[in-house]
């Protein structure tokens, strides 16, 4: 017989918040990329084209966690017109002795939005400038917002600069923001605007042409670009990323997925150039910012690494709390 | 509020025996695979070699299904230690439509059991002569016993030999299935001998060398080989191969996981061929048995249109009885 925790979105909601422990967690997963032997396998990717649908399934194996998450995550972008959200999923928690399942996480994507959020921390931790009051966010949806807050938790910001192709949807996120962060949150005209005075730029959108054009650059700017998780997604100009010192998550998804890849399509970089990546520069074996007058990109198209590192964390939480519906199964044997 | 509906391995055993329904609904899935836009991707596979681990996730969409199997399988080998079973895992079943989680079966890896069986007879059906009352079966474990039955569901079998490396088996299979198939079993004293007078031959080992030489072959014979699943494995010598008419699950696969990887590496077989998969034959696209006297070859390496198939007649049955635990999920939008 074993035991199996199952849980919902609203109790992963409470158990699981965007906190310091979550982005310590996570740190230590890119830790184990660049330090331990972690099996990560490439993403699984179905496509359903009739269905205007998309399903990604991530996983990996960290040598120090006593569980692995497979972790499911789907876009059906015909869901809204049915009442429905588009983006969903969830993980499954196995352990790492034994491959028996010991959780279900239905958390519709939750789980995903807080490692995704806690990421970025980690990038602004160690690539950033030890002061950056002035924050530009560029985007003003989900992972905006949490990105925002993620940052709060390791760095002191006063000012942030919101651009959004929407602007109603900036001004939501600016009135949103100031009342729950207790920052002060102006709308930008532009990207370059927004910009021109950040000590730090998040860009959080699904765009396919860039909006950050080298000229938007300028000594002493980082820059995390989180929405880039698809070969035609695209936040960044080729110039701007080859004027700047590069860090990603994983070389192996980004000279495919993210950022990397248009720079190196456009030939504006070399292929045959050794990419740092977030982990080797916590572990101290790349060099990330090295003077308060560089311009350093982290681009993150996410990892199976952090969907395990938040789902431990998940499961840790729910036996701590004894939450969640147990489902009792017989293994034969 | 999204409803999911949660059933375990003993649940499951009742609501999908191994029936002709079964094999029906994995003959429709091999019909897809050779006649619709089916979305198969490869199979992701994580190895975890300091805990004898791997796991394989699998997929597929079949556009005349509702839902579709996201199937993960286990395999922790230090596990008998431990008295647990090696084998595990779990298929979750989406909707086609929305992507929305609609079932969770905790089968422990049976409803694999299930599809896996239920191809054998798939290509029993296709491929063997119309009469094969006389099977050998090499291997003696779990898909031994359920290929057998499974063909007995679509021919007359009278007699059965069967060869395993260890004799024991042999001896508890055919005592076994004389008792629960009626049919005459006898033990073999090596595999050539198990095949010399047989109409049909299924082989279900882990071997790693060849068990079949081209000289065990005789006019008439079909193989369904159904035991590699990887590339180290091997039951059908690469020059048995070659002189057989050769026809597979998904080339796809087989050409990296199955016997044909083996010949294709020993050079018998021209990597330019085009090989035949079993759902064209069924639709009538590609040649299988022409003659009596033909001698045909089916590699499976099992795939996740399988896991479709199975885990969507898994789900009708759940909705027909009533049966399972409903867990009920929250959905923001």
């Amino acid at each position: 017989m074993t035991s199996i925790s199952i849980l919902g979105e609203a109790q992963l909601r409470e158990l699981v918040p965007l906190d310091l422990a979550a982005i310590d967690q996570v740190e230590a997963a890119f830790l184990a990329l660049a330090t331990e032997a972690v099996a990560m396998p490439p993403i699984l990717r179905l496509d359903l084209p009739e269905q205007h649908g998309e399903v990604d399934v991530k996983t990996a194996y960290l040598p120090r966690f006593d569980g692995f998450a497979i972790k499911v995550s789907t876009g059906f972008f015909n869901n809204p017109a049915l009442g429905l959200p588009s983006l969903n999923g969830l993980m499954l928690v196995l352990s790492a002795k034994t491959g028996l399942t010991e959780a279900v996480l239905l958390d519709n994507g939750y789980l995903t939005a807080v490692r995704t959020a806690a990421a970025g921390a980690v990038a602004a931790r160690w690539l950033a400038k030890h002061d950056t009051p002035h924050v530009a966010v560029i985007g003003a949806g989900e992972q905006a917002r949490l990105q925002l807050q993620a940052l709060t938790l390791v760095r002191r910001v006063e000012r942030v600069s919101v651009w959004a192709r929407n602007r109603a949807s900036a001004e939501r996120f600016a009135t949103e923001m100031t009342a729950t962060l207790g920052v002060r949150c102006e709308i930008a005209r532009n990207v370059h605007h927004a910009l021109v005075e950040a000590d730090l730029a998040i860009t959080t959108t699904p765009s396919r042409t860039p909006l950050i054009e080298a000229a938007d650059l300028h000594p002493g700017l980082h820059i995390t670009a989180m929405g880039s998780d698809a070969e035609h997604k695209n936040e960044i100009a080729p110039a701007a990323l080859a004027a700047a010192r590069y860090i990603c998550d994983r070389v192996q998804q980004t000279r495919v997925l993210g950022e990397l890849h248009h720079a190196l399509e456009a030939g504006v970089v070399s292929a045959q150039t050794v990419f740092a990546e977030l982990g080797q520069v916590i572990a101290g074996r790349a060099v990330g910012r090295t003077h308060a007058s560089d311009v350093t990109i982290c681009d993150l198209t996410g990892t199976g690494a952090q969907d395990t590192a938040i789902a431990t964390l998940a499961l840790a939480r729910v036996r701590e709390a004894g939450a969640g519906t147990i489902f009792r199964n017989e293994v034969k044997c």
